[in-house]
Parts: structure tokens; sequence; C-alpha cells
């Protein structure tokens, strides 16, 4: 049994590792913090942990305390992790950041799209980018993880196995996403209200997004050569959920799709390629920590579609951060991620 | 590890069934049966069950198979159950009925409501009514459950409590109750459309429902002078989910009802008290099997407001059910029944 | 062509004016103001109104201009309309206020609800409150109107044929009633997120809602004893529409219910009184003025259920504000209020 | 005021028909049809009707009686205007069809992709697709409208300017668009349960959808060399809109696409093209005949991405099928298509 804690708690890929971690096997939540909420226990804010977690309550973050745990996740807003993360490293406190913080290895590319400073390059080479499907081993021997966003986790999921295969134009990939409201976040904003969000879709940032260099980095480690990427966000008016649908141009060269991302995924605990000819509904991994992945090819024509589904604040937040946790400390990479995803 | 089955398993009740029994330790699903998908997988019809029974499919219902299991539960409509129950019982099978077969103790009453005749008078009287929080020793040595339906166990746990310490006025009580579509089933019906449904709000059966019955017996078991009852159910734009509004009239004795309910309900594994003042949210049960209740006494009057929470697939149908089999086995009462609500 | 000018069109009330004033023949909307959106034009606000009110721009509030217009509408939170309202009337503009500022007519009762001072008790005593079905004749010669809220309106038309006939015991009323989240308004408050409201049904305010003083005001203005209510407010997820259930205790000289509701408004443009049996749909009302009623007698019972839905932008506030207006200025009561509800 | 009926009057786009025509000065309606359901009161089965078309009822289909009215729509299933349409035509009826039969001009593609023959081929030759900002005169004239399906709308839209301008590589369009559930009509179909469409998000048809051979051929329509479309429809968990995101290669030599598209669109009553930088949403055009367009170049790359939005039941089908009706009778083309969309 390790003890872990939780920085920044109130959001809602807090409350997600606490509903996952509830369930696992070889995990004790000791600590979870919020400057915002310190004293209010996590039970009186989350009604669904009364039952669990009836004595934890939101605390002042400590570095101290903090420093004492077998491992910390970061669940903050970009900028936190940076602060504290070598200090719990320098104690022996592993850390897994949920934020973007350590997910660019560029420092002055991060800086670009956070506007401010990075605040801790020094700890950039050490950082593994916590996407078990590309970097298992790294992950295994890793002190500090970046937890993938939602939907680079989604979209690299998707074009793995074909540009590993090398079997598309990557100079012109499209990423086509939609995404739940809880993508947004927990903060009380206008624009995600019921009232405005719901009965209707829109796409936002499409003349750039966060996600987008993250994204970039990651298909460039799939490819030898550069990637071009166009990614353009939607909000879709429901709860949890991405789907990505992703168009490349195929190669002559290629051959079985199905049977490529079959053979890729084959040992994935994770990544559920569906028959030929599905459509993965987000419903389906409602709650859950599988990537459903489907590969069409319309007309037979030498544009390959790629549908790709997550629920973001699982394999797209807090059970990729958990799923990560059992692979550094030699846990069965399922434990606590085994329930099947809410259906209906 | 005890061997169950499920007749009639493509609706929503008996999916839910697969769903929770995947995480309960002691019971293994060894047969789904349905006449209309005999041969279909599971998980072609289910996605979220992928990698959970990949090998289980639908089969024709075998009286003999079903009888060769330790136990059987009903997943179907009405009616069903009154054919098969008997020889399943002889056989040694314990049944755990989840239709309205078996719920209302008269057989005429029974007709009355359900337009044909009882197919199994004889079992009545061997049949238990499976709400644990008034029937679990019964419970534990029953060979024949009768699964309360979802309206009748939020508002059976709602007055229980006044009406054992014999508070209200009985003759006038008034249960509104607001439910999720999927307390309509998987039939494919115009009113259940996304686009019927959703962004809309409405009553139905207001002059008569056939839960009332079984409300008004369930209740009448708990207090020693016949209750009167009004009954309104109510369709709300979600997909699980029940909450109902009870109001009566307060005894002039009435003390601290606070207290009341927290005493009643002290050791009871899926009956949360909330604190005074408290309003429970539907979906802080989504998924799970707990009934959450407040106690509110508008301006100090002679009115007591309960309000009382379920998942009318958990708590309301297979939850329960699998609550009702551990208290049979002698498993632990909340064996596969763990995992906190999916919130948000 | 009148002019009329709104005072706080930022939130849904406001905009919900302009959209219906779009259609309405015999009014030109002058002026719009909002401190926090001065200089912003309103379809940069709301697309929707993009060739409709393309010139027109939130304004500071100022009263000379104001002063010059035909009738000001208040779309403004509790207090504003008591500080502008007197000036306006003094230079001969009508004031529709839609606010709670002018409802209650105890300026003490209403300090108690709000934690205040009444800013204007001196106005309270030509203030008509602005419910066309009670006091139409009253609203035609009126010069400042208090809008109803939404609640009170689907409860007071629910009950009034009741309580006029003198067929109920007013003693113990009951209303249960549902909301959509544009009942909570437009501000950016955590619980009216989509992530936390939809997929979910709870009560609010079980121990006392402000609109409860002024339904009680206003069904003690239809009886000739003190009713005695309790009023159980619930958000449903949905962005409109209210629905009210009404349960009273039914006189042994009630009669035929259906026929006194029928007769009772026959005449009003905006009460529809639905066939024996029915149940009103709060969609069927979705953007449009009408309250559509129907009751039951449960069982033939002695306690009635009566369902009231209305829109609660519409009927529960911009819509009955302007309903009001065409009969201060002597338009059609139905201008600018023709539409059928959108249906799906 | 001319005499309309519809044909097929009990589906989403019959309804819309009904709601829309109630607001047109110069249309009356005098017959709408259903096999199944003749003898029902419109306003029985839309009680958003009552009080609009208190007399009207659904009638058994007489091509006699069809033939008096100056027009008829179709708001029917494929094939059956095929078999109506040249009696009516014959009887100097004008046929406004709303379906599939006459969008393709060449009946053995159609064919194909209806899976039956073309029952009225000679009728082809005449039949004018209804997209007026692409063929407004030849409306003016026509006496057979086939209106556009309502991804067709979107998409063409979407693509017209820079078509026409031939600032892309045609041979590689990609259409990513978004339905909400109104899209696959009024039919009890499993699928569109609220329990299955909501909180969820899919593709489907990714592999071929019947639209797609009506989108090329307008596209082509637009182009001198032969278009390549990927199109992948999704369905999104929401009652009405469409949104389309469609991507493409530009030209070297394209320019200023703000101005492009603002140009091109600046007479048309029913095209809005926003600010730069704007990302329309479906809900802004929520029971609107408005198509919204924004376009977007992110980063400055050699990608264009169009983002358009419908109502598919207005623009998408009954309110372009009106806005034909009123170019071919001379009318304002914004008869009974002047009300705003439903915000919130």
């Amino acid at each position: 049994m390790i003890k872990v804690g939780i920085v920044g708690g109130t959001g809602y890929t807090g409350v997600e590792l606490l509903r996952l971690l509830a369930q696992h096997p070889d995990v004790s939540v000791e600590t979870i913090t919020s400057r915002s909420e310190a004293g209010v226990k996590v039970c009186d804010m989350y009604p669904n942990l009364r039952g669990h977690y009836d004595r934890l309550a939101f605390s002042e973050p400590d570095a101290r305390a903090l420093g004492a745990l077998d491992a910390v996740f970061f669940a903050t807003p970009h900028g936190v992790a940076h602060a504290l993360a070598g200090e719990l490293l320098d104690n022996g406190t592993r850390v897994i950041d949920l934020s973007a913080d350590f997910r660019l290895r560029d420092a002055t590319e991060w800086s670009r799209w956070y506007d401010q400073a990075h605040g801790a390059p020094a700890l950039l080479g050490e950082a593994v980018y916590g996407l078990p499907e590309m970097h298992r081993e790294k992950i295994k021997n890793a002190r500090l993880i970046a937890v993938p966003g939602c939907y680079p986790t989604a979209v690299q999921l998707g074009f793995l196995p074909l540009l590993e295969a090398g079997l598309v134009d990557a100079s012109q990939l499209i990423a086509d996403c939609k995404s739940g409201v809880t993508g947004a976040g927990r903060g009380a904003k206008v624009p995600s209200l019921l009232a405005e969000a719901s009965e209707s879709f829109k796409a936002y940032g499409a003349s750039g997004h966060r996600h987008l260099p993250e994204i970039r980095q990651g298909l460039n480690d799939m490819h030898d050569t550069p990637v071009g990427l166009t990614f353009v966000p939607h909000l879709a008016p429901m709860i949890r959920g991405i789907h990505a649908t992703l168009y490349a141009r195929l190669d002559a060269k290629a051959g079985d799709l199905q049977a490529l991302f079959e053979n890729r995924y084959a040992n994935e605990p994770f990544v559920d390629v569906m028959p030929a000819g599905s459509h993965p509904e987000t419903r389906s991994v409602k709650g859950n920590n599988t990537c459903r992945l489907a590969v069409h090819r319309p007309e037979g024509s030498d544009t390959v579609v790629v549908l790709s589904v997550i629920d973001n604040l699982v394999k797209g937040a807090s059970g990729q951060a958990i799923q990560n946790l059992n692979l550094m400390f030699g846990f069965d990479e399922k434990a606590g991620l085994n329930a099947p995803a809410l259906m209906p």
C-alpha cells in the first residue's frame, strides 16, 4: 500500500482521481490540497464520495507533508507543478503531473503558448511523457511524469499505427476533435453554463489551441519527417467524452489497415480496436480508461479516416495518470481501472 | 464463486447486472438469455462490456440449463417470470425477479393492474419483497425475491422512518416523483426519443400508475392504519436517476426528524441521510446503489418534506437485486456495489 | 409605433425581450443599457440577433434618455428599479419591472426576503401586479407594472379556478415546481454549469424561497381565508420551462373540474386548458407565452392535481411583460407573441 | 393568399412547415396528409400548434384535392413524391419536395444509393435544385423544386465561395459534419432514444452516406474540375442543428478569404458571414433560416477551415422550402422566416 497525495484537488481531474483510487487495492490517498477550500471535507464538496473518504479534507499545500508521500499527483492549473516538483523529487517522492507543465520538451515553445516563463526547465530532461502506448519502459523508471492532455491522447493513439508504419502523407494531417464540457474544467464561466452550452455545438480555437504543440511533438516522435497538422477542437453538449475524427492521405503502399491497427495494439490493455466498419461511441468509455478506435477508408479512396474515443477525464487525464502510477510502482497496469464504462 | 444466469438480458436492467457483476468477486455470469438476440455476443450489443464478457452471447432461454445455476435473475417484462420461476425453484435455483411478477401479494390486485391473470399465484406465499431495509432477515432465507420497483424504492425509503414512528397523517401522503428516461426501458417508442424527451419535462400517469399499488402495499406494511397516497410520476430529461419529493402532514408529537432518520438508517449500508438542510442530487448516486435522503420542515410548519434520490437502474433495479443476492448467499452485502457514483 | 428601452439588457430576460420585440409591429427598441457591457453591440453578444438589431449597442443607463421613451422595461437584479422608477414615472414614462422590486405590497416583507431596505415604498401603492388573468383592467391603466415571477405565474394560474370557486382546503396547498436552468439567470456559477446541472435533478430552497411570499400574496387575493402553501422548487436539466405540479384537498362540493377550468379561462388568450387526461409538456410552450394546464383527480379521490407549464423566460418573464405592455398601450394583446412554440 | 398542402405531415419537417407557415402572411395551409394518422387533429399530435391550426386534421392523401392547391410540399420518405409529383404538375400545382426524390440529376446514381428504381425519371429534367444561393433565378420559374438535404446545404454554402473562385485543391475536400438527432427523423429507433444518444457522440456512415452524391453533384456545379470529397457525418446529443467543419488546401493565389466570403454573400438574406475569428454556434440559428459562416486559416497555413452552421429543420429543410416557395410566388424572400433564433 503506497501513500499518495493530490495537489489541487477541487477540479474535475482531482475528484476523478479520488473516484478511481477508491477502487485501487494498493493506494491510499493521504492528502488532498486546495488553497481555496482548505478545511472543507471532500465529501461535502463531492457527495458521491460520502462513505468513501469520510475523514479526508482539503488542506493547504505543504511541501514537507507532500514530500513524505510515495507519489504526488498535480491536478493544478499550469505553473503550479513547476514550483513544487523539484523539491518533491529531491525528497524521493515521485511526481505525476496532469497539467501541461512538463509536456513540451522545449521550454521556449512552452513559454510561447502559456505566456509565461517556464518555471522548471532543469527538470525537462528527465520528465517522461506518460503515454504508455509509446513510452511504457521509460515510464517504469521515471520519477516525473507529464500526463498527456485529453485531445493529444485521442489524436496520438489514432495516428500512431499509420505514422509508425509510414503509410500516410504526414505533412497534411487533420484532427477534427469534439469534447464534452468537462474539458474546460470546473471554472464558473458563462460559455460553460448549461443554458449556453447545451443544445448547441461549436468549434473553438480554430486558429490555434494550446494542445496543438503537444500533439505535434508527439506525432513527430512517431515519424521521421516533420508532421503538418490542422487541429480544430469543438465543444459538444455533453459532460464527458472526446471524439477525434482523423483524416490523412494514404500512400500507395497502404495495405490492410484493420490488421495494422489490431497488431499494433494487440497487447495494449487500454486500446480497443473495434471490428471493421465500427463507429465507436464516446459513451462506451464513460468513466473508463479505454481508448476505442475504428479505421475507415471511405469508398476505397486514398483517404483514411480514424475514429478515436476516450473519456477526457479518464484516459484523457486521471485514469491515464493512475495507469502511469501502476507502471512506476510495478502494480498490475489495470489496478483501479477495471470497471466497465457506465452505459447507458 | 456462484454461477448465475440472467433471463431477458437485452434491456437496461440486464446490461446493468452485467456491468455490476463484472466487479463482483464471488459471482460468475454463465448464461444470459434473449429470444430476439440469441447468438449475438453481449459485447457487440454493449461495447462498454468489450474486454469483460468477450465470450458471453445471448442464448435462447432453456429451463434445464438455467436450473443448473445457483441463482437466476429475471430482467424481463411482466409475465415471464411467472412461467419459469416454479421450475427453477424446484431445481434448487434461487430466483431474483426484477419484474413486477411477484411484488404484489394479492393476485387479484396484480391482475387488475397488469390486465392478465396471475401466472403463478401459488408462489406468492413464499416470495419475499426484496427491500433489505424492511425485510433483511427474510431475504437471507428466501428462495424467491421480488425486487422492488424504482419509484417504490425511493418512496418507501423516504416515508419509512415517519410511518414506522407514527408521526404523520398517513391518510394524505403525496409522492411527487421524477425519473430519467431509462425508467421507460429500452423499447423504441417515439416519446422516449431524444428529440421528444430532452429539453422538456412532463408528468405522466397522473391518474394511476402501476407502481401505485406496490407502493401502497409497502407503506401499509410500515403503518397500522391504511395509508392514502397520491403518486404523480414525471419524466425528466436525463438518462438515469429518480428524485422523489415526499409530503406529509406531521403529528403534533413530531420531534427531531433529522435524528429520527439518522437513527433509523444508522446501520444501513445503502441509505445515506444527508446533513440537515441538504438537497441530494440524483447525480450523486449515478451508477451507485445508495439511496440518499434529506428531510425538511419548511418554515417550521406542520408539513414534512423528504427528498429521496436513487439511480433507478441500480438501487431501483439491478444493484438492489445484487444486494439481495449478497444477503441470500451470505456474501458481504456491498460486494460488487462498492464503486462511488460517477460525478461529474 | 412606441419607443421603449430596456434597463439591464445582458441577462436572459433582456435578450428575450429583444427576441420577442423584433416581431412586434408597434414597438421600437431605442435603448438597452448595461453598465458592464456599455459599448458592445447586442448582436456581438447574442449572434441570434444579427440582422435584427445591427446598430443597437448597450449603453450606460441614463435617466434622462430613458425618460424620453414611452415605456421602459427593467430586466435587472432587485433594487435597481427602486432607484430609477420614480424619476421615469415623473417624466411620463411607463415602467414595466421584471424584477422583484414591486411584487410584494408590503415593504417590510420585501425587506425580510431581500435583506435590504425597500428603496421605493411610496410607489407600492400604485404598482399593479401584472398577471393579466387576475388584473387585466388595472393593468390597462397602470403606470407601473410588477411583472410576476416565473414560479408565481405557473402556480397562481394553476390554483386560480379552484381558489376563486372555494373548492379546496386552502390551508394545505402544495406546489412542487420544476424549472430549467435559465431560471437561475446568466450568472457564472458552478452549480449552473452543464457539467454540474445536466444529467441530474435536485430540489433547492426546500426550506424557503423568495418566490414563496409572492405566491402566497397572489393566492390570498383569490381566496377569502388565508392560504397555507408548501412550495418546493427543483432544478431540471434543461434550458427553459417550468412545470408546476399542484396538489390540494377537494371540498365535498367539488364537481366538474374540467369544466371549471375551461370556463374560467375561456377568454384568456394565453391560458390553454388541455383536454381531460392530458399531461402538458414544457416543450409545448418553448419560446411561447402560453400557460398550458391540465387537471386530474387520481382514482377519483379527494385530491386534485393540477399540471401547469410555462416557458419561464416568456410567460414567466419577458412575454408576460410584453403582454402587459400591449394592454397598457391598447395594442392587440397578442402582438409580438403570436409565434408557435419551437417543437421539437 | 395562396393555398398549400403538405404530404406526409407527421414527421419533423412536416410540423416545422406548419410552425413556420403559421407566421406567413401570404400562405394558407389547406391540407395535410398522413396515411397513419388520418383523422387525427394536428394539434393533438403537436400541442405547440394548439390555437394555430385548431381545425386542421391529417387526411388520406388525395391527388385530386392536392391538385386544386397552388403548391404542395412533400415531407415524405423517398419514393413518395415520385409517384404523385407528375399528376400534380399536370394540374398546375407547383411541387416543393423536401425528400431526396429529385435531388440527383442522374436516375441511375439515385437508384444505386436508394436501392430502388427511380419512379419519375422524366421529371428530372425540369426539377430545380432549390439552393437559392446557387439557383435563385431558375427557382423563380420552377414548377418542381428539389429542396437540398441538410448536410448538403451546410457543406455547399461553406465551400461555394472557395470553389467558385478556384482557390482550393478541389480533389481533396473534407467535410466533417455534426448533426442533432432530428436529422434522423421521428422514427422510433433505439439509437435515437434519449437514453442512447444523449451524453454521447459518434460518427456514422463513415464509409458512405446518401448525402454524399448530392453534395458531390452540388460542388461539381461550382467548379470546373471534378471534386473529391471525404464526408463523415456525426451524431451530436442535441435536438437541432448542423455544424459542418470544412477543410481544403489553398492555392498559392488565395488572398483575403474573409473578403471573398463577405462579397459572395453580401446580398444573400439567409447567409451570414461572421467577423474574422468567429466560431458560429448552432444555437444561434435554432428555429431560424440562416446559415452562419466563419472562415479560418490556422496559423497562416495553406489549409482553410470553414465553419458552417444551420438548423437542419429550417435552412436544412422546411425553412429553405418556404424560401423557395417565396421565390416561386414572388413573395418577399423572407416572408414567414423573420423570427430570430431561439437563444438561449
